[in-house]
């Protein structure tokens, strides 16, 4: 645990959060953290977000028990972002997508 | 190429945008695009931002050479993110490292 201090105000009191699988490394999904759910996940090792749509605190799995474990957490060089790798229960996507990056726009392959 | 329609109206015009390598899968940065930023990294197959410290345009690789080709485009379930693999010149980071995400916050291991 170090005493990086997370830019919180850069966008109203929320950070970004990219969530990875601890074990590939594949994108899951990205939400959003305001001061109280980051200390909630620090303190529990299990994610909670602050929901933009529902305007509150949002548990990750307690509606649909896809929780999310916490493996390890990295922020980045300016300290805005967050980057969690998470044992996923379930799937991370409401739609029951693994991952929520499912649409293809671009891909020559 | 689909015709998704990104939610750009959820962040001011902006949209998050989660950068990772194309050959390791591992995330290199977290940037931000407005419409125009998208639609000329579509256009040329190599990433453009809209700056927030800045408030500008922002190709990326113009001032340090570290460009990024895009290798492919994805949106998420809301159409309010997007992940893109690149082919990354150099380094990521304005620091010199490779990902933006060299901070660890937490990592028993």
């Amino acid at each position: 645990m170090t005493d990086l201090s997370l830019d919180f105000k850069k966008q109203g009191g929320l950070l970004p959060v990219i969530v990875t699988d601890f074990q590939t490394g594949q994108v899951l999904m990205l939400a959003y953290m305001n001061e109280e759910a980051y200390q909630k996940t620090l303190d529990s090792k299990e994610m909670y977000y602050w929901s933009r749509s529902r305007n509150e605190l949002w548990h990750k799995g307690d509606t649909s028990g896809h929780y999310q474990y916490v493996k390890s957490i990295k922020t980045d060089c300016d300290q805005d972002t967050l980057l969690i790798a998470v044992e996923q229960v379930g799937a991370a996507c409401h739609t029951g997508a693994y991952s929520c990056f499912f649409n293809e726009i671009y891909n020559p392959e």
